[in-house]
């Protein structure tokens, strides 16, 4: 596992449309075509057990695996992930993004 | 990557301890130990840019991957889990949990 972890989560403006769920998923598919992009997980929320602490109002999540910092920089300006940006930022209503630095290997 | 995504944020409640934040570390490292964890990331908040949806006023961040809801359901009755709980929740403030399932291989 690469040692910086971008991981975004969306809130989507019509959570119940799986269209729309459908869509930013389709988009950050084509995410995983940028270079830097060492590795992908899209995913929803999972069925484990519902606890205080577990968040689980978000609709979907993509995680991404760089590298270094300097990796991801450069996948923000990439033309690829703004055109994402551009093409789907009117589906969600929220986004929350951690970005962490592995501190082993 | 596998299926599950088990990511867990920890504020601590000193935060500015070193020590503090070196002791939840070393206590992450040993759910490495638990069968069902396939792998593990340890970070902190890197030093990418920073942005408002960026949320960084976390300390120490776990993220581990099972193969499926069953095995994370497992690592959370694990006595391994469960003294790392015992053992280091006086450290933590705040955790929050996201749990994701793969919706692409």
């Amino acid at each position: 596992m690469g040692p910086l972890v971008h991981h975004v989560f969306f809130w989507l403006k019509n959570p119940e449309s799986l269209e729309d769920k459908q869509q930013l998923i389709e988009g950050i598919k084509k995410l995983k075509t940028i270079e830097q992009v060492a590795d992908i997980h899209i995913g929803v929320p999972a069925s484990t057990e519902q606890r205080d602490v577990v968040e689980t109002t978000y609709s979907v999540t993509e995680m991404l695996i760089f590298a270094n910092e300097e990796d991801e920089a450069i996948y923000q300006n990439h033309h690829i992930h703004q055109e994402f940006v551009d093409k789907y930022q009117h589906l969600w209503s929220k986004v929350l993004v951690y970005d962490s630095k592995s501190v082993i290997k």
